[in-house]
C-alpha cells in the first residue's frame, strides 16, 4: 500500500459526516470488480459465489482497487443476496442472482428464517476482519446491505428483470404478505450490518436498487419504513450512514427525512438539485455516468468538472459514480478520474 | 361497435389542446395486447411480426380494446421497430427486437437507407385506413413512431436491455457517429408519421422509452434535437402530438419546450408535479401505475382517484396507465378503470 493517503486520515469519513476537507474523497461503487484484469485474474480459478464465501479471496479483490488507485474508501466485496441465503433461500448465480423457489405464498413466508446475527453469513465478518489488518487507518471499509425493498423484489421475482412485474404485482396484490417478508428482511439486515460494524466495518451503506419502480406514495407504504427501522437501529453503532437509493429522482423529498448521512444519487438528478431537496446536512455521493469512462479525456475531464461543480463547494461531497463501474471499462480511464478529482478539488481549509 | 361514446365528440382531442371537457378520457397504453382472451386469439394463429404486417389482423386487434371498453382513442397496433426495417436493418422479434448486425461501424450508418415516407411499411398505411373506417368518429386513432433516441438504442445494443451499455458506451464514445445515426432515424420518422395522418390518424405520439437513461445534459446533447424537430416538421398536419419521455422525470423542465401538445406522464411522477413544471398550455397524459391493475379494488379505486386528484380540476387531462398494461392483468380490471374514471370525472361545462 502507497504511503501517499496516509495523512489524508478518513476524508471519506468526514465528508459523510459534512465536515470540511482538503480535497473530495472519491470510491467507485463495484471497484473491485471484472474490469480489473486482477480481479478477472482470481475469477478465473473461482465460480463468483465461493469468491464472496472465501474470505482471503474476497478480502484481496475487495484490496485491489485500493492498491490500484488509492481509494479513499474500500468497499466490501460481497453481494446484496448473500445474507439472504441464511434466511433458507436456496439460489445461485448466472450471473445474476437466481432464485429457486420465488417468495409466492404464506407458507415460504413463514418459514423464512432469522438467524442469530453472528451466525448469518459468517464468512463475512472474517473477511472483513482481514480486511481490517489490510487496510491503512485512512482508508476506511464500508460494509454494506441491500435495502428490504431491493431484496424482496428479487426474492418474489425470482432474480433480476427490467420491470420486476412478478414483485410489483405481488406487492399490490398482497399488501399484507409482503410486509411480512419486508419487515423480516429488515430485522436479518439489522443484525448483519451490526455484525459488520462488530468485525471492523467503518461505514455502512444501504443499496436499494430497485427502488426506482415505486411512486412516491408506494415508497412511503413499503419500501421507506424499512429503511428507516434499519438506520435508527444502527444509529448507536456510531458510524456514518449512506442510503442508495437508485432512480429515485422523484422520492429524495422523503429520503431526506430517512436518517442517513449520507445519500447515493444516480447520474439523472443533478447533485445541486439533489442538495437543494436534502438539505445541508446531508452529504451527497455520486454521481457521474459510469458510461462516461467511455467518453474522450477531454469530454470526460468536462464532465467530472461538471459533477464537482454541481456538488457545490460546501462540505458533504464524496465523488463516485452514478451506479457500478460498467465490466468493460479500462482501468486506466478509473486513473484518470480518480486523479482528476484529487486534483481539481483541493481547497485550501 | 356501441354508440354510446357517439356524441362524446373528440373528447381526447380536446384534452389533447387542453379544452375543457365533460369528462376526463381514457385509453390504455398497450390495450391491444395479451391481456385481452380475443387478442391471444389471433396471435394463437399468426405470429407477433406478421400480425403488425398484416392490415386487416392489426387493425381487428386495434379495434378490440375500443369495442370491449369504449376507449376514448384507438392506437395503431404496430411496433416501434417497424420502419426501422425499411432502412435496411434485419430484425427478428423473440419477444423484444432483436437486431442481427447491431450498428457499431461507420460503414454500417453509412448504409442506412432513408427510404421514401410512403414506401416505408406500406402495410401500415394500410392497417389504418381499414381503421379510419370501422372506427366512430368521436374515437380518434392515435399513430406512433419511437423517438429517435430509443430506437437508437436498440439498434446499437442489438436488442432490448436493462441498462443499454453498449448503445450507451457507443453514444458517448463516438458522439458523431451516434448523432448520423439520430438524425437518419429522425428523417425516417418523420416521413414515416406524416404518411400515418395521411393514411387517416387524428394523433401522433412519440415513445422515448428509454430516455430515462439520460442525465438532462445528454438529453439535451442528444436526444431532445431531434424530439423538437420531428415536432416542428409535423406541425402543419395540425393534428395533436403526445411525447412520452419514459422515467423522465429529471428531464421534464427541458422536455416542457419540445412542442409537444401533449406530454406523457410515467407513474413515477405526480400529475401535479408534471404540471407545474410543464405549466397550463401542455396537457398531460397519465399516470397509473399498470401494476395497480393488481391491486384489490378498493385499493385501484382509491389509486385512481388520486391520479384524478393529481391531475386537478383544469382541463387538459387524458388519463392512462404510466407505462404499457401487463401481459397478466385481468380485463374486468381494465373495463372496472374505465368505469371508474367515467365515473369520478364528470363535470359541469
Amino acid at each position: 500500500m502507497s504511503t501517499s493517503t496516509i495523512g489524508a486520515e478518513s476524508l471519506f469519513i468526514s465528508a459523510c459526516y459534512c465536515k470540511p476537507t482538503q480535497r473530495t474523497p472519491i470510491w467507485i461503487m463495484r471497484q473491485a470488480g471484472r474490469y480489473l484484469p486482477e480481479y478477472r485474474k482470481i475469477r478465473s480459478q473461482v465460480d463468483f459465489l465461493s469468491l464472496t464465501k472465501t474470505p482471503e479471496l474476497a478480502a484481496e479483490v475487495t484490496l485491489q482497487p485500493v492498491r490500484r488507485f488509492e481509494m479513499d474508501a474500500a468497499i466490501l466485496f460481497s453481494d446484496i443476496m448473500t445474507p439472504v441465503e441464511g434466511m433458507g433461500v436456496e439460489m445461485e448465480f448466472s450471473p445474476g442472482p437466481v432464485i429457486k423457489n420465488p417468495l409466492r405464498t404464506a407458507e415460504q413466508i413463514e418459514e423464512l428464517r432469522i438467524p442469530e446475527s453472528g451466525e448469518n453469513a459468517p464468512f463475512v465478518a472474517e473477511t472483513i476482519r482481514i480486511i481490517d489488518r489490510e487496510l491503512p487507518s485512512s482508508v476506511p471499509l464500508i460494509g454494506f446491505a441491500g435495502a428490504p425493498f431491493t431484496l424482496f423484489c428479487y426474492l418474489v421475482e425470482g432474480g433480476g428483470s427490467k420491470t420486476f412485474s412478478q414483485a410489483k404485482s405481488f406487492l399490490f396484490a398482497e399488501p399484507r404478505l409482503s410486509r411480512i417478508i419486508l419487515e423480516k428482511l429488515t430485522e436479518v439486515m439489522i443484525g448483519y450490518l451490526e455484525a459488520q460494524v462488530q468485525a471492523g466495518a467503518k461505514a455502512l451503506m444501504i443499496f436499494d436498487s430497485w427502488v426506482g419502480l415505486l411512486a412516491d406514495t408506494d415508497y412511503k407504504a413499503f419500501a421507506y419504513p424499512s429503511v428507516c427501522r434499519i438506520i435508527e437501529s444502527l444509529d448507536h453503532l456510531d458510524v456514518p450512514l449512506i442510503y442508495f437509493p437508485n432512480q429515485g429522482a422523484t422520492l429524495l423529498g422523503t429520503v431526506k427525512n430517512c436518517g442517513a448521512d449520507v445519500v447515493g444519487v444516480d447520474w439523472r438528478t443533478s447533485l445541486s438539485v439533489a442538495r437543494n431537496v436534502l438539505g445541508p446536512d446531508i452529504a451527497v455521493q455520486g454521481n457521474l455516468d459510469p458510461m462516461a469512462l467511455f467518453a474522450s479525456k477531454e469530454d470526460l475531464e468536462s464532465r467530472i468538472d461538471d459533477v464537482l461543480r454541481e456538488a457545490g463547494e460546501e462540505a458533504g461531497h464524496i465523488f463516485n459514480l452514478g451506479h457500478g463501474i460498467d465490466k468493460n471499462t479500462d482501468p486506466d480511464r478509473v486513473a484518470f478520474l480518480v486523479d482528476r478529482v484529487r486534483e481539481r478539488s483541493q481547497r485550501n481549509l
